[in-house]
This record gives structure tokens, C-alpha cells and sequence, in this order.
């Protein structure tokens, strides 16, 4: 097998950087300052030939001046001179590059020359690359970053493969705030070179990346596409959330990255047989593939919905049904076993719902542990994660009402989750969560930090869960029910 | 017309509030607790036949010995004793109650004994009361907190009236996190007096009220529903989330509060007919009637979609089309208008799409502006909002990238979103925006603090917009256009 290209982008240990400078204005230096100061381990080059040092690194004149042949060039240069830098780059030697500078494809007639003159001095160097008209990439297990983002998360499961730059920039905070780790972002651009086919193939191919998440604008490759996703989702779970299938959609991608949208009806039908699990918004894309990067596939359709709130519960079982997911009644030997932990006022049918007003640690441990080892379900829905910024506040607001022994709020409260933790560890338990706690509140960052997702509602936790479902489905079609 | 009795138990001045203790571990103690401290200044009476004083405030032992009649009792008592000791504030001249104690009606054949008990009782004094088996209700412009959660919001124009007391009380910080801010939040628990038909009356009469949140397990008085909400549509908007279609809804529906639903459909066309907008989950249900609360009706079905970002507004625009909202073609005479503030690179068509590395202020200003005074759109949707949160990072990681200019960083990202405010104000401009940033973000709160709706992601600000259009579209074929 043919090594894939990015491979080496994303493992380079040497990086020249062409278009960074000491003005804080260009995007080029925002970029190499997240590079140089982000912790990446590697080497970095800026070439500027009016520069003696960029952030205070050495900076070279000209590409041939560099001390040793790197093993990435990033550009980030006026459009004009990009082909000529590449070929510069050709020169040296220089095998791989990532192309941020826009202007090409995209920007009609005259930048698709550009980008064609692009492509054949690529050609006659064997330079593969990533872009043009792309925001770069990040391998976050290297720390290394090419975006002009500064990056916020911590290492994770989930690969993101992006004809967007917004979706693996602006969106960061967003994913940092709700506790989704990624593996590599990469932002396709104008693909010009390397495309989606070849980002999804590297990304079945990458060990860390546990689950690939897609933001399709178009798809050029067709059969390829086919091709590579029907393997990869063999062996990694595929998520893609497509745009480009409404007319709005679609003239809005041409003008984006030049890229053209086509029929959605047709679309669906691909994804669903090439096993990709289809999110119809940019969120749900992110929570189906934190799911399925982190949650176990249950083995069937059955799920138990446990809480100590009656309207969440509701709303599960109510998402549950309009998704095809099974909420059986409990048998009534498994009802008597969680009885003694649900009080009169509550329900052990399943929806199991404790009420708010008994002892919660039973919601976080012994009630699921019963229901799970009762053989009777597949999986779990759990609402109410957190509290700890409840008591916080409350102990702010109130000190006299939060009772002596709850000293310690944070490290008490994690303990309390303990137990599902184990649960999901132990069992191979799916279990997946919600709650109107997030980030901030210890317990629900403890669970999540413990591949548990808690989603913001408990009908994100139930589409989550029909994710995992769905893409079950499709590999128990074909014998390969993953272990 | 009768006067809805939910107004003197929203206003009352004085409260006798029974099944309080100094117990930190009782649910009453933590409600009184939010009462005492939470702001309200009106009078607040412990009645407990045990304490001389609850957190510091002179209980009675008995409701005979409270010193004045009062205009509101909380009933927070074991389940058997609640009718006897409403019997007692009968026999002293109450008229209003708020019966937070569960285990009536839901808990079956017995509880529902008691609950006619209890409500024959009530009619024997003309207590007219919230609940049983609710968890209280809140009056924020006066910091009026029943419920036994810390009040986190200030007070806004969002109405909520739900069947599950989790959506008034849990739900709290989730909203705080997202800007939205409410006017009352009634939980109804069982409805055994005052219920949805009433809750939506007073909710329709009540000038602080902008626009009206249900949550929904099952309807009672199903023409009463009807009449009510038809008419209280014509003055403000009413969204609703209903999980009592599906068996497995209402399965968990009817151990929760007691309540049946029933066939989805008929509830749907029920809803269309009275000029409901149907919410699908709990997150769209406060997201839609904040946006309804917040922001001018649009005028017709034409959006312009602006941003710095392609992904966004391609997200945006293939939402829009999923959802009815028209995207047109701006006229050359509009996009020469707007042509000098976007790049070569971005796209003036519509959606008009800037790219990141530009003048950031246009975004939100003169191309927003100039497109509303062109007449050719009906309304502004934005992806963009904020980049405090993102300069305040750099200025941590790489404090000189950040120009010397930009040194008060959150006024100056306020300053560059007071344009977007103006033209909301000035010309009734319906802005709905987006952005990964969120609450923390200076320049977001600013904007969502001026009741431009920020949602987290480009489709929900999509959907927010086409539920105010479905709103729209109601009221004109009723010939009852918003002013």
C-alpha cells in the first residue's frame, strides 16, 4: 500500500514557514507564533527575505538558504507568488507542503489558471499537498498547529477532516468548552492536491483517531469516495454532516471553496451504504462522532433511561421512540432490585426515575449497575450528571444549608460518579449522559474526562445514542459487529 | 373578565411557608432559603411546629398564629398531612397556595384519593393553588423564588409555563450560560387546580411577558387549550415542546405527573391551528421563544446570510433552504454597496461571505446596514459574533501579537458590535446571530444583552429565525400583522 501523504504532513519534525514576518497584522505570523510557542517539538524555519528573525527565531532569506531540506513548507503568501515559492520549494527538495493563501479555484477563471500552474509545478517536484484556500491542520497529539487558532483542547479520540477552515478554527472553543477531544483537524481547502478521499483514508489509517467527523461541501472523487469509506467504516466509525444538497447550499460551497454540491436524496443514499452515519447539523456532528469515538457499541436496539428528573426522562423516552430505540419495561425481578434506591414518588418501570429528593449517589452507580447486569438492555441513558456547581453556589448563597461533611465539593461530587465510570469501564457499558451542568461543574467534566459524553439535552444523549445504534446496525448487516 | 389566579400568587407580598426547618437537608429549607436571601422583599412567615426560628426568621407555630392573613401559603409538607394543613390555611382566610409536596395523583389509586381530598378542600375555602407535586414558581422581576434552586438570571421577557419541574429550576444554569433570561417560570406539577389553560392565560395577560415557552406532557382541557392559545396568539408568541405522542413518552408522561398524551399528529395540527409554533427538543424550545421574545417579526421571507467564515454560511444557507427561508441574490446595485468591504477572495452574492482577513468591524456594521436599507431582505442572519474571548487568549499566549492599540480589549470588541445593536434598534432590523463564541465572550453578552439572539451554531440560528417566520406567517393570514 501507497503511503498517504499526510502521513508525513502531520508527523513532520521540520517545518519551513513561508509568509510569516514580526507584524502582528498577517495571518502568517498569528500562525508560526502558535507553532513556535504551542509546544510543537519540532523545528520551524521562517523564510522572509526581509527578516532577520521572526518572533525571535532565525529567520532565512530565501528557501535555498535553509540549513537542511524540511520536511513540510507552509505558505501563507499573496496569491500571486505561491507557484513560484512552491517551485522554489521544489528545488530544495521539499516533498510536502500545506498551502494556506486563498485566491485560487474558488475566485473564479483567472484563479483557476493559478491554481492548475499550482498543481503542475507540484507535479514536477513531487510535492503533494494540502489546500490551497485552507486554514492548515493540526495533529494534537504533536502540538503540532498550522492554523491561525490558538489551539485549546487537550489531545482526544475524534479525527475532523473539514472542506470548512472554520471548522477546525473558530470551533475549538466551542469543542473545549464541551469537553470533545480531537486527534487531527485537518481543513481541506480547495483540494487541489490532496482531497477528502486521501483525508479519509489517512484518518482509518491513524491509530489515535477513533472516529472521523466530515463537513462535506462536495464531493469530487465519487467512486473513490465510495470506495475508501465502505472500508473504513469496517473498522472506524464514519460521521458526515453535507451541505451542499440545497441550491442555497450548493452556490453557497461554489463561491466557498469552489467546490460543487449535488443531490441530497442521492447523498443520503451513499452515506447510508457506504455505513457513514449522516448528522444534519454542524453540533450533532460533533456529538455523533465524540460518541462514537468514545462509547462502546451496544449490541442491540434496548436502552434503560435513568434520572432524578421526571420531565428530562420524558423527553428521552419521547426522542428514544421517534429514533427506533427500544425502551423495554424492566422485569419485575430487576424492578425489585432497584425498588429499595427509588423512592414512592418515583418510577421503576423505565424510564427509571428516581425524583431529585433521595440519595443521588444511587443514580450514578447502583441503579444503572442492576439495570446493566440484568442482561436486559443494551445500553444506558443517564440525565442529571454534575451538581458540584449547584452545591458551590449554594454554598456561596447559603453556607448554613450545605451540610458539614460536603467540604470538599469537587473531590465529593467526582466520587458520587465513581461508580458509573466503573460501570461503563468494567462492563463495557455504553453509557451515554446528559445534563444542564456542563464544563465548569467538576463531576460532569470527571465523567466526560472518562469517555463518557454528557450532552447539553437529554434528547442530544438519545440522538448520541441512536448514532451508535445506527452505525451498529450497519456492521452487524455485514458480520462484523465490532468487538 | 375573572381575574386569573396566578396574578395575586405571582404578586404576593406576603408569604406563610410551610415545611421549612434549619434542617439543611429538607427541600423546604433550601426553597425558603432562596426566598429569605434570593432578594424578594416581601414578608416571608415560617410556619413549624418545632422551630422558634428558621435561618434566623421568627416562625409561627401554627398558621392560626401568623400575625396577618397571608396572600400566599407553600405547602412543603409530608404527602397525608397536606390536606389537613390546607384546611388550615382555609379556616384562616388564605386564597392562594403553592402545593409542592408530592405523591397524589401520580402515585395511582390512593394518591389520587387524596388529591380529590385536597381539592376539595381548597373549594370549600376558594384557595385557588399551583401543583400538587410541583416544584414552585418563580417571579423574577421580583425575585420571587419558590423553587429549591438558586435563582442565576436577571430578569427578562421569556415566559415559561411546563408540565416538568426540572425545565424550571435544573435548566436554570443552562439558560444563565446562554443569555436567556425569563419573566415567570411556573411548574404546574398536576395540575389539580390551576393548570396549562390558566397558566397560559395569565402568561398572555402578563406585561413582562414577551413571549410564552411551554413544556408539554399531556393536554387536559383540550377545547379550553384551544380558545385560549388562539387568542393569546394573536397577541404574543407561544412555543411549545410536546413529548406525549409516542407510547414511550406518554408511558413515562403518566408516572411522572399523572397526565396522558396522546397522538402526536392530532396535537401537531392542533398546535399549527392555534398558531403554536412546535418546538422538537427542549434546547429549540427556549432557543425559538427567546428568539420570539427578543426580536421584530420579519416582514416577509427573505434573509440576507452575512459572516467572515465559508463554512458557517454555507451551514446557514442550506439550513434556510430545509427550512422555507429564501436566500436572494442580492441586485449588483446592493453588492457594489457592500463589493469595497469584502475581499477578492469573499463573496458579495449572498450569502455574503467576507473571509476572515479583513476589516472585522464591517461584518458587523456597514454590510449588514447597507444590505437591511436595500429593502431587499427581510431580516439578518449573522455568524460571527464575538473574538474577545479569542484576543484575550492570544494576548496570554503571545502578548506581542496583539497590537498596542487593541489594550482594553472588551470595550474595544463591545465598541466594534455597537452597529449591529443600532441597527436592531433604529430600524426594527430582526438580527439572529451565531457564533462559537459564547457567554464569556464580552462582545457576545453585549449583543445578546441587546436582545440580538446569539445562538451556537449557524443552523440554530437558522431555525430560531424560521420559527419566527412561522409565527409571521400565521398571524398575517389571520390579517394581524405584528407591529
Amino acid at each position: 500500500m501507497k503511503e498517504n501523504s499526510l502521513h508525513s504532513i502531520m508527523n513532520a519534525d521540520s517545518i519551513a514557514f513561508l509568509g510569516a514576518s514580526n507584524n502582528p497584522f498577517t495571518m502568517g505570523t498569528t500562525q508560526i507564533a502558535h507553532l513556535i510557542r504551542g509546544g510543537f517539538e519540532g523545528k520551524v524555519w521562517p523564510v522572509n527575505p526581509r527578516e532577520k528573525t521572526v518572533l525571535g527565531v532565525t529567520a532565512y532569506q530565501r528557501v535555498a538558504d535553509l540549513p537542511e531540506v524540511p520536511d513540510l513548507a507552509v505558505l501563507v503568501l499573496p496569491t500571486r507568488i505561491v507557484p513560484e515559492i512552491l517551485d522554489e520549494c521544489g528545488r530544495k527538495g521539499i516533498k510536502r507542503a500545506v498551502i494556506i493563501s486563498g485566491g485560487f479555484k474558488e475566485r473564479g477563471e483567472e484563479g483557476g489558471k493559478l491554481e492548475e500552474e499550482l498543481k503542475s509545478v507540484a507535479k514536477r517536484h513531487g510535492i503533494r499537498f494540502v489546500g490551497p484556500n485552507c486554514i492548515g491542520v493540526i495533529n494534537a497529539q504533536r502540538n503540532l498547529n498550522l492554523t491561525f487558532y490558538p489551539y485549546v483542547n487537550g489531545p482526544g479520540p475524534m479525527g475532523i477532516l473539514s472542506q470548512s477552515g472554520t471548522y477546525v478554527t473558530q470551533v475549538l472553543p466551542y469543542l473545549a468548552k464541551r469537553g470533545i477531544r480531537y486527534s487531527r483537524a485537518i481543513s481541506l481547502g480547495n483540494e487541489a492536491d490532496i482531497d477528502l478521499v486521501d483525508g479519509i483514508e489517512y484518518l482509518s489509517e491513524d491509530p489515535e483517531t477513533k472516529a472521523i467527523a466530515l463537513y462535506i461541501e462536495g464531493i469530487r472523487r465519487g467512486r473513490e469516495f465510495v470506495e475508501i469509506t465502505k472500508g473504513a467504516s469496517m473498522r472506524k466509525p464514519i460521521v458526515a454532516y453535507y451541505v451542499g444538497g440545497t441550491e442555497a447550499g450548493a452556490r453557497s460551497g461554489l463561491s466557498h471553496t469552489g467546490a460543487m454540491g449535488g443531490n441530497d436524496i442521492v447523498h443520503d443514499g451513499t452515506f447510508r451504504q457506504c455505513g457513514i452515519v449522516r448528522a444534519p447539523t454542524i453540533e450533532l456532528l460533533y456529538d455523533w462522532a465524540w460518541a462514537l469515538a468514545t462509547t462502546p457499541i451496544p449490541r442491540g436496539r434496548r436502552v434503560a433511561i435513568v434520572s432524578h428528573s421526571g420531565g428530562p426522562v420524558t423527553s428521552m423516552a419521547d426522542a428514544c421512540a421517534r429514533n427506533d430505540i427500544e425502551v423495554p419495561l424492566l422485569s419485575e425481578n430487576t424492578q425489585e432490585k432497584i425498588a429499595p434506591m427509588v423512592p414512592e414518588t418515583g418510577s421503576t418501570a423505565n424510564p427509571v426515575d428516581m425524583t431529585f429528593n433521595t440519595n443521588p449517589g444511587a443514580l450514578t452507580d447502583s441503579i444503572p449497575r442492576a439495570i446493566f447486569e440484568s442482561g436486559e438492555v443494551d445500553a444506558i441513558l443517564i440525565h442529571g450528571i454534575g451538581g458540584s456547581d449547584l452545591i458551590k453556589t449554594m454554598k456561596t448563597e447559603a453556607p448554613d444549608l450545605v451540610p458539614a461533611y460536603i467540604s470538599d465539593i469537587e473531590r465529593q461530587m467526582v466520587k458520587m460518579h465513581h461508580g458509573l465510570v466503573e460501570l461503563r469501564k468494567e462492563m463495557s457499558c455504553p453509557v451515554v449522559a446528559s445534563s444542564f451542568d456542563d464544563h465548569t461543574d467538576a463531576a460532569v467534566s470527571y465523567v466526560m474526562k472518562n469517555d463518557i459524553p454528557v450532552y447539553p439535552s437529554p434528547e442530544r444523549a438519545a440522538q448520541a445514542m441512536a448514532a451508535l445504534m445506527r452505525y451498529a446496525d450497519w456492521r452487524k448487516a455485514r458480520g462484523n459487529y465490532p468487538s
